[in-house]
């Protein structure tokens, strides 16, 4: 089976590093031809801007050929083996995964949770169908972990703070009016840890903390490392000292299914806003956030728009990191 | 006027032999130059995941450069010569047709009847009316018949049985809850007899022949090839002895126009599945169906996943194929 | 900054008929390697068929990768400074713009006014926004102007009357149930006086005027170049003596924000299709229209069908300049 880029957890230190090495080195020399002649399936059952846009011109800028497929406007995928198939879904990912093979060198996915069973969906159900009957690599594009944005991140960080080791970087929960997706921030506490970082994940109650298997995951990145992950309520003491912020809302776990009525964020936690205030105290960190962004909402603008802002730095690196993980992926790095 | 892909009906068994060659061909040099500057328009009334990636990956493969239109998110088109566009439709398929032909090289149009008037969508007035004004080659991805997957289908059928002659191949009906377009079938009966293969068609009763002109054109090209065609409702003797079994559902056609809950398939037609002890009353008969194909409701998963089956097969049969008759048409073969 | 083609007005006498030139050179040669190795990325907040077409398969043939965007399909964007994103929201345009720029070498913009605030929405907000924060060259697709389409016109009525100096030009409101977007007509009325044409603009009444802030740009014009733009209800007097009658359908500015229904187009004003009537009492003039064109409506068979209509030219004629221009803002021309 070929090797596929499905969570940044699967790689190890020294691997991730030389993806963003090579992708340095893509940033300096955009176009190559290192992947002439081949061609990709970029499959979205999720809208998407920035990724589908940097998956398109990074795989063509490589000399290969880039095809865009809305699943979400064709029919549901069935992904259990046996399924008595007379339900809404028309096809099998089976089916799906084998033929697209046949077509193409590459898939991507994108296949965000329906937030409606967490148990189920912590599987990541429709990912694993493809990994599991596809016989081409294939790119996680966000489904419950988002490696590709947490690579973006971390070749942001780099550029910023030189090295990981012994940088504090904060991790913070912030307000949004709805539930959002974990993926972001599970990929940001998967990448971090990995990478040495000593990391602090600020959530307003512990109802807020994600997925233990992420939580276990960076525990054990940390030990590894020699560094640390402490999870605090403590807006000051979060922020005390940190070299790198980086934001993002996401929904609590244990209310997944209820009616969206019952999931709205307490209005109270929008003090969780990145601002001017929080930024002083910290040893005057970079701030991130991956795009799309609430702007005067997730955070005010002065921070948005500072000199150590670095959300449009990590918005680019989705290019250039999407083009050393295609090529590792497709032997040609 | 250019020639087009619009149905097998059109084409001699030498012609459809040629662009079989030539498929396998392709399939063993599936990067080639042969539409190098050519450009193509893929527009779709319907979605699709098949037919979008094959096109778009088998253009480019060659050389040229695809564009893919989903004219469903766009304004109805008026066929009718001289029509008071006072309705709905903001356009006429004249000038559509007569300006794509102005960017592009080649027009692939996907278009199913909308399942309302039958005797008006038997003349397949979209693809007619594009067919008309054009004045570039057209490929029918679709509409009441679908060539590109008749052609798919005989190649995989070839590749397995060496020759069509005197072969046996039963074409079933089977079950699905909603009732779906006949095209699949009417093209599986016209590619089979065009190419003398001796044909069985099974239906669960009189109601669900296909339409007369495809049942009269078959009839005629088992005559024309010394072979037969034969309807029964018998499923055991439309097995007997079978060496290939090809499964599509679809709706009657005396029903199109009424609500769809009158529509439904009748539950006891279940018994129609492809399973292990229908396959056993065969010649060892391969198996195939297009895909999206419902596990478990059509066919088993024993059939489906069997050595004999073809489904995969058939369905990268497709990029082939398709390429064969973009070539042909654009005078590239 | 770099120079972006956001309405003609922009852009001089000479300047435009360099494009024209240039146009007609590509129509000459359509297959050139000038934007080798560039990207564009073409966001469509509304449905398109000739433009998406145009704009990929024009980018393409030059050498370059084209990106379409269906913006409608992602989420709202904010383009207020300083907003506080707590309603719908979720990105603020500069983030997009900011992002695009990283991605691609040109972004086009297709962003149809909402109807709802005119006050507003002539400012062109989100074209506005894009060019504030774009660091890479913009192209209008159609806004509150359409500035590719204009030129696609000035060509065609180039092509067909030799000069423009002199000639007698009719912009005539035609009749379409629904009130329309004007940007058609405005970037009518601006590239008919830029050029020097003698303009009338015949309205139904003056409740039909465009905005003040385009008829005296286009008095301006006509000004400048020593030529004429009346502004007529008399439907005699308006085709009396035309070289060319150019048609388009438009609502009335003061009923933007009214319900719908009290917006449609009163029955009576279907006097002003075009027909041959009309154009008989005109120097021989060439018809033409953008498309879509409801046929019987707007204009009637006869004279869309005549040999002096030039609707296939002009929307063909898209390709051409829409090539020019591209060329132009990225260096190649």
């Amino acid at each position: 089976m070929p090797r596929s880029f499905l969570t940044t957890a699967d790689w190890s230190q020294a691997e991730l590093q030389a993806l963003l090495d090579d992708a340095r080195a893509l940033k300096a020399e955009p176009r190559q031809s290192r992947l002439t002649g081949k061609t990709a399936a970029f499959v979205f059952f999720n809208p998407s801007l920035r990724t589908r846009t940097s998956f398109q011109v990074g795989f063509a800028q490589l000399g290969g050929t880039p095809v865009v497929l809305d699943a979400g406007g064709t029919w549901p995928l069935e992904f259990a083996e046996g399924a008595v198939m007379d339900g809404d879904a028309e096809e099998h990912a089976k089916e799906a995964a084998r033929v697209l093979s046949a077509y193409v060198d590459l898939i991507g996915i994108r296949a965000f949770p329906k937030f409606q069973d967490w148990q189920a969906e912590r599987e990541d159900p429709l990912l694993s169908a493809f990994v599991a009957h596809a016989t081409v690599p294939i790119v996680n594009m966000e489904t419950i972990v988002h490696p590709c944005q947490e690579l973006a991140m971390l070749m942001a960080l780099q550029d910023a703070h030189g090295e990981f080791a012994r940088k504090k970087i904060t991790l913070t929960w912030t307000y949004h009016p709805k539930p959002l997706n974990t993926a972001v921030m599970n990929s940001g506490l998967l990448a971090t840890t990995k990478m040495g970082m000593d990391v602090t994940l600020l959530v307003p109650s512990e109802a807020y903390l994600l997925d233990p298997m992420f939580m276990e995951q960076g525990q054990r990145f940390a030990k590894e490392n020699g560094s640390t992950l402490t999870v605090t309520t403590d807006v000051e003491a979060a922020y005390d000292g940190a070299d790198a912020v980086y934001a993002k809302s996401w929904g609590r776990l244990d209310q997944i299914g209820l009616p969206m009525e019952e999931r709205l964020t307490p209005p109270e936690f929008k003090r969780f806003i990145v601002d001017e205030a929080k930024m002083a105290l910290t040893n005057d960190a970079t701030f991130s956030h991956c795009l799309p962004m609430r702007r005067n909402v997730k955070v005010t603008d002065a921070v948005a728009d500072s000199p150590r802002s670095l959300i449009i730095e990590e918005a680019e690196n989705r290019l250039h990191v999407q083009k050393a993980v295609m090529s590792k992926l497709l032997g040609a790095l």
